[in-house]
């Protein structure tokens, strides 16, 4: 049996563009002498839908969806992830479906059992768990058709007090298929592979494997689609951070899944094909090694390029401090969508050093993207003068900090609702964890490219785009982190060294660790704590940072939920 | 048996505070002779924790509370809700539990079954379904001790497989307890009402049931625990919006439980006690209603004073514009916090309408708070003047208008960061809904206030605030709804009609009606359609909006996830 799969970016809500592309598909992969052809999860409307699956009519048009889609599958048969709706009157409304068409009809369904709900995922929130389960029979294979998370109950710490393929294997499949939406984090292939050749090895079964590609605002899909054989190995490896069709030969029931042609394995920076690397566990070391910083790289790219094309504008704006958040952020989106696109806007004030304005203009000028300068200076004074009255004499403080901030979101907001420009915001995740930003200053933004790098990812990303060619100016990396907002600040002077903090931000963010557990790792104790302390008294301000390209496996936003008011370790 | 009770406003992480309220509780239940005291869910660190959950410093403080506080039950026992480990390896690591507390020790623990994970609830992100069911002895009574949503099963549209009274009842139990985190909406003490007393009408026992009262952020507890008998009679019902403690006397194990003193009922608005509205199912007419308006005043106030109490601020500051919403916020705010705690800034620019400044400074004298008057148009001029090297001649736009709205943005948040007050935010749900808002300028703030109050509610609530005395003056209540964007602007400009917008929106939003049932119910098929798209493209707005006093079955926020980037109705 030949078998294509196809791993596509779908559009969450853009039932024709997804229909259309599951045709191209189809047709692509008919053309290639392929019996069958596997879609990922709940790819007639992309994932995560979310709330939109409470909606009737929205159900309706993915149930539409897989007619027209069925309607098409003669001479060829499809696995295709939708949702569907649950017959029994008890229970959620719906399932997570992956429907079988062959000869222009819907054969079965297999419905997912295991609805992760955690981190960035909400999937009992929608769906009843499936407690059914049948191999499904098709081209002489017995095939155990699994959607996601299905595999993911490891044995090693199950979250879940079954596993589909335990009483799946009792059936005699002679073939997994697992259909899936599985998200980009700079350490998730190897764990993804891991997870799949642990099943292939625990049930002496070849697996074919398809995920989604592409970005859906914050989240970001890599693709990475896998055929493995019965003992774990990688006979295919789809392409990552793009569309890609490919077909395996899975011969007959007994034998393993081969591969058509060699599959390409192209992970910016990864190790070679089928090594995978030791461990899965988090470690503030692997998150800014070279081999995930390049992947974060290709991820940032996608999920800027996705966000603008799914939007439907194709220009940035962006202002530049001449600091390293602001020109990491313009390398990547003169990369992520031409040069041309990109308006870079310097806004110097009384307290930006010369080399703020000069750096930055030389980094257009390597770049090549637009720029304009303008001062804040006429805006801030009038502010000043504006609030005499009530400020009086007291002196310089914060108020007077945020102002400039704000001064100048509002200058790239008026350029943005002008000319069509979407902001974009240029936070890191260690100023996001600590509250060191300003709420309506350099906080705003349609899109937070790297709010889920920690600064020193940030020093390295700044460094791993400048490996062949200087993208971003020298001294903007080697200089020290300031936010220019009063005579000689440096970021120093509020927060701890960044190498510092990020270590300690990481063990409490990444791997929620106890303050204990942290001052024992050899951190101060009043250093910890006061650090923690910053991270909870700020979530009122991570509430309203924009959405965040998710990189890391815990990133500020949607996969992490903290009370507002609430009083811990604060 | 005499049973006690204790409805607590507790605050989310202050483990000392809320054991030092539960223990002042249970000296106050046992002084008045009662044998058992009852708290509600998750008591011991407040509700919802969300991802405090999952660091194990957390559960270590919620063990450690439960264990000081069973040191001090001696010659009364407690019923607590706490989180509790699980201590199966399979599943979630965490029960939502109610632990039985006596002779200083903890008796035994009862696990929920049912985990709400919808709207607002997320609960079995954390926590694992428990399958196990005992009554527990207590008393001379069987208890069916339950949590929350396992009473919430409804027969006519079960959203669970299983119902936990089913099995229980099995076990022949006398009475039923159930400690609950049920937060407010307008329709919900009916809903509320109704389900419990279909319990114990169908198991034919007698129900204690506890409730938190106070807000959390968002999410407002409205208290009104109950004492029911066996057919569903009330036989107390304890206050709405604050803390209460009452003693039921339940009598031999056949009997039905008898209130130890009339309980009062005091819902603002409502029927009769005892007396139910017919149907709970939820009609835009409803939500105008004087019922309705009625609690959603008392549950704004608790909303606005818990946000400052627990976040440790007295001083609340916002923006006046003349026109209703501001009127109407500044109203609940000084009766929130004192008028001594509030300042109303106006800030007129060329474009206000001299009632605009007239009609606020009457409002702020019959209130007598603090006032300001700051004009933007400085402020204003110098963006203009700032940005006329790239605005060059281009026509007056939205860009313009924006900008005004956040110089003021900007002015508040001046005044908020130099004087330490909170930012409150003016904006209803029609324009959150439609769009009709400046990010980072009226939509700034710390909490929104009436972001979920559609403009048709707010001019209802409005008319009742002054039903005794004039609060906000006639003439803001009947004028023309104007942004003064832009000279003669009106609010009908861009925006439908708020009577149609505002029943339009209520179909979509909490009924979840599709296109075609809106336009069946006799509305415009394109005007349909318009606002839904304006909905839909809406949504990157409110992911930045403040955190809103949730009043309604379907508020923004926490409650409502929908893509940004996506493509439906759009």
């Amino acid at each position: 049996m030949k078998v294509a799969l196809a791993q596509l970016n779908y559009h969450i809500g853009n039932f024709e563009e997804n229909r259309e592309k599951i045709l191209r598909a189809i047709r692509q992969a008919a053309a290639q002498g392929a019996d069958l052809v596997v879609f990922a999860e709940l790819a007639v409307c992309g994932y995560p839908p979310r709330d939109f699956l409470e909606w009737d009519e929205f159900i309706d048009h993915c149930e539409r969806s897989v007619e027209l889609i069925a309607a098409e599958c003669r001479g060829i048969a499809a696995i295709l992830g939708a949702p569907s709706r649950n017959p029994n009157p008890k229970g959620k409304k719906l399932y997570n479906s992956a429907y079988l068409l062959k000869d222009g009809a819907v054969v079965t369904r297999v419905d997912k059992s295991l609805l992760p709900t955690y981190d960035v995922f909400d999937e009992y929130r929608y769906f009843e768990h499936n407690r059914d389960y049948s191999v499904i029979e098709f081209g002489g294979h017995r095939i155990a058709l699994t959607i996601c998370e299905d595999l993911w109950n490891s044995d090693e710490d199950p979250l879940y007090v079954t596993s589909p393929m335990d009483e799946l294997v009792r059936q005699q499949p002679s073939l997994m298929i697992n259909i899936a939406a599985s998200p980009f984090d700079y350490a998730h292939r190897e764990a993804r592979i891991k997870v799949l050749q642990a099943n292939c090895r625990k049930y002496g079964l070849p697996l074919l494997y398809v995920n989604h590609t592409g970005s859906q605002t914050e989240l970001i899909f890599d693709g990475g689609s896998l055929a493995l054989d019965r003992r774990g190995r990688i006979l295919g490896e789809m392409h990552y951070f793009r569309e890609d069709l490919q077909v395996f030969e899975t011969g007959p029931a007994e034998a393993a899944v081969a591969p058509e042609a060699p599959g390409p394995v192209e992970v910016a920076g990864t190790t070679e094909p089928g090594k995978v690397a030791g461990g899965t566990e988090a470690s503030y070391a692997s998150c800014i090694a070279d081999q995930a910083i390049g992947r974060i790289h290709q991820a940032l790219l996608t999920g800027i390029r996705d966000y603008f094309h799914k939007s439907g504008f194709d220009k940035a704006i962006l202002g530049m401090s001449g600091g390293i958040d602001s020109a990491l952020v313009l390398a990547l989106t003169c990369e992520a969508l031409g040069e041309e696109n990109v308006l870079a806007v310097l806004m110097p004030s009384e307290f930006s050093s010369d080399h703020s304005v000069r750096d930055s203009v030389e980094m257009v000028r390597l770049l090549g993207c637009k720029h304009e300068i303008i001062s804040i200076r006429d805006i801030y004074d009038s502010f000043l003068k504006t609030l005499k009255p009530q400020f009086g004499d007291l002196p310089f403080g914060l108020a007077e900090e945020n102002l400039q901030a704000r001064a100048r979101g509002t200058l790239l907001m008026a350029l943005s609702n002008k000319f069509g420009y979407i902001l974009l915001n240029t936070s890191n995740k260690s100023e996001n964890a600590v509250g060191y930003g300003t709420l309506y200053g350099d906080m705003c933004g349609g899109l937070s490219v790297i709010g889920d790098l920690y600064k020193t990812q940030v020093f390295a990303l700044a460094r791993y785009l400048n490996r062949s060619r200087e993208r971003i100016p020298q001294q903007i990396i080697t200089k020290t982190p300031s936010a220019e907002l009063r005579p000689g600040q440096k970021d120093s002077d509020s927060l701890p060294d960044y190498a510092l903090l990020d270590q300690v931000l990481f063990q409490y963010i990444e791997l929620k660790k106890t303050t204990e557990e942290i001052v024992k790792s050899g951190f101060e104790a009043d250093l910890v704590r006061k650090i923690l302390r910053m991270v909870n008294l700020s979530e009122y301000k991570r509430y309203q940072v924009p959405p965040i390209l998710r990189v890391s496996p815990k990133a500020f936003g949607m996969g992490r939920r903290i009370p507002i008011v609430g009083k811990y370790l604060s």
